[in-house]
Parts: structure tokens; C-alpha cells; sequence
């Protein structure tokens, strides 16, 4: 491993906040939807990706990419959600060997009524404290960083 | 609770990276640490709050405020960081009901060897994607979403 430079003042100044932030903003946003809704910040993002899929379903290995959770994670998450009879397990017809998982109308119930207190708090934590310019300035440089944090097999091809 | 306007679109590309790094960039710097030092992040957070204290030392309560942690979470945390020897529990000749934790040379140690590591990390993951123009645009825009994410009790009076 090479020796690096330490971070300078303005490497520290983007750094410092944003480790508070990844330690302060998944708990604002966990508290709140164990508080109102009895399910997690994971829960919600899968109902979430499954909600915005085709047919409100996607394979397991497709849904652990969409929310950055390992496949054993996700099988977990998701045996947790068909419990509780806010998503379904099910065989797909082209692909037997795949598990899939579906979103029934209880989940999506389940989402409609968590979504508008989700906004309230990601406005009250977040958009009320940014300006327009901001928001379009900060939306690239996010979206590089995120990219960044791939691993390489889910890295678009060059 | 008042109906909020759903998200503009410059406003999704801003969060839904966002929600992505607080996802996977806590994940991928605890493997680091747990696998190279079998330390926490936090555990790693908790010894350079104490590192770079006056006399390597802080209340419990400035503690869990420098590092967004609720005092009873760094209650534990400092408990199991003195079983492995990295810390220890003081009183405070000026104030003996406030518990006050320092860092042993041990923990010091252990901070020394880990931090090469974390740097090349922060910088293979973050740093070496961003312009030195970016890093200068988004700190000011990071610290300031930080700041909106203090609880009211920590924010400094205006």
C-alpha cells in the first residue's frame, strides 16, 4: 500500500460532514418509519424498488443490487416482508431457477402511507435547507461519489 | 403534518445517490476496519474524537455529541473499547459526577496502524474521483445538510 497524502483543509471540509451525515441520516430517516409505519429504512427501499418495477417485481440477485444489500441480506429482508404479508415469494415463468419477489397490495398500501411522511422529513432534513443551485450542484458530484462506491461488478462496462 | 410537494427530478438526483452513499460507504469502511484492526468505525470514530482532545480526553456527553451517538449507545461502545484496552474510564478532579473517557497508548497505537489504511480507503473511494473544484463546491453543501440534521439541542444558539 502506497503511503497517501493526508486529506487537506478542503478534502477534511467535505469529509467531516459528510461521515456525519452516513451516521446521523439513516437513523433520522430508520427512526421515523419504525415510529410510524413498524418497518425499516430497508424495508421501505425494497418496497420502494419493487414498487417502480414491472409488474412490482424483480428477482432477488436484481433487488440486492437496487438497494446495495448482499443476496443473503436481502433474502433475509425480504422472508422478514412476506411475514408480515408485504411481499410475495414467487417462481417466474421464464426463469424457474430465479427467486423473485413481488409487492402485494398490503406493501403497496404499506408504502402510500409511509411515502408522505418519508417526504416531510427528507424536505424538513434536507431540500428546506438548499437552494435551487444547490441542489443542481450537489445532484453530479453525489452521483459520482455514489458510483465510486460500487463495487466493480455492478460498474457499468466501458 | 401539511401536504409536501413529491420531489422535483434535480431534487431525486441529489438524494438517491445520496441514499446510496449512506448505504454503502458506512459498509464499505467498516469492513475495512473490522478486517484490518478488528475495530468499529465507530470504535475508530470514538478513539479520534478522544485523539484530538485536550489530554486525549472528553466527557461521555461531549462524546456521544462528537460523534452523533446517543449516550447510552457510547456508554457501551467506551465499555467495550476499555475491555480491549484501548480506553479508560477517568473521573474529572474539576467535575466527579461526569464520566470522562481517555485514550490508552494502546488505543493511540491501534489509531496509528489503522489510519493509513482508512486514509487510502477515503481517498481510493472518494478523493480520487472528485476535481479539486468539486471538493470545494460540495464541503460547503455537505457541511451545511449536516448542520440541518443536528437535533435543536446541538445546534449552536443563533
Amino acid at each position: 500500500m502506497q503511503n497517501r497524502p493526508p486529506l487537506t483543509g478542503a478534502e477534511q471540509a467535505l469529509w467531516r460532514p459528510l461521515t456525519r451525515i452516513i451516521t446521523v441520516l439513516p437513523r433520522t430517516l430508520e427512526d421515523q418509519f419504525v415510529q410510524d409505519h413498524g418497518i425499516s429504512m430497508t424495508d421501505y427501499t425494497v418496497l420502494v424498488s419493487l414498487s417502480e418495477s414491472p409488474e412490482w417485481r424483480l428477482r432477488l440477485t436484481d433487488l440486492a443490487s437496487a438497494t446495495a444489500l448482499s443476496l443473503s441480506r436481502i433474502s433475509r429482508v425480504v422472508e422478514s416482508l412476506e411475514r408480515r404479508g408485504l411481499v410475495r415469494k414467487v417462481k417466474c415463468p421464464q426463469d424457474r431457477r430465479a427467486a423473485h419477489a413481488t409487492l402485494t397490495d398490503e406493501g403497496c398500501a404499506t408504502l402510500r402511507a409511509a411515502y408522505p411522511g418519508h417526504l416531510e422529513r427528507v424536505r424538513t432534513h434536507l431540500f428546506d435547507h438548499l437552494s435551487p443551485e444547490e441542489v443542481r450542484a450537489a445532484g453530479p458530484i453525489l452521483e459520482r461519489l455514489a458510483a465510486a462506491l460500487e463495487p466493480p461488478s455492478r460498474k457499468p462496462e466501458t
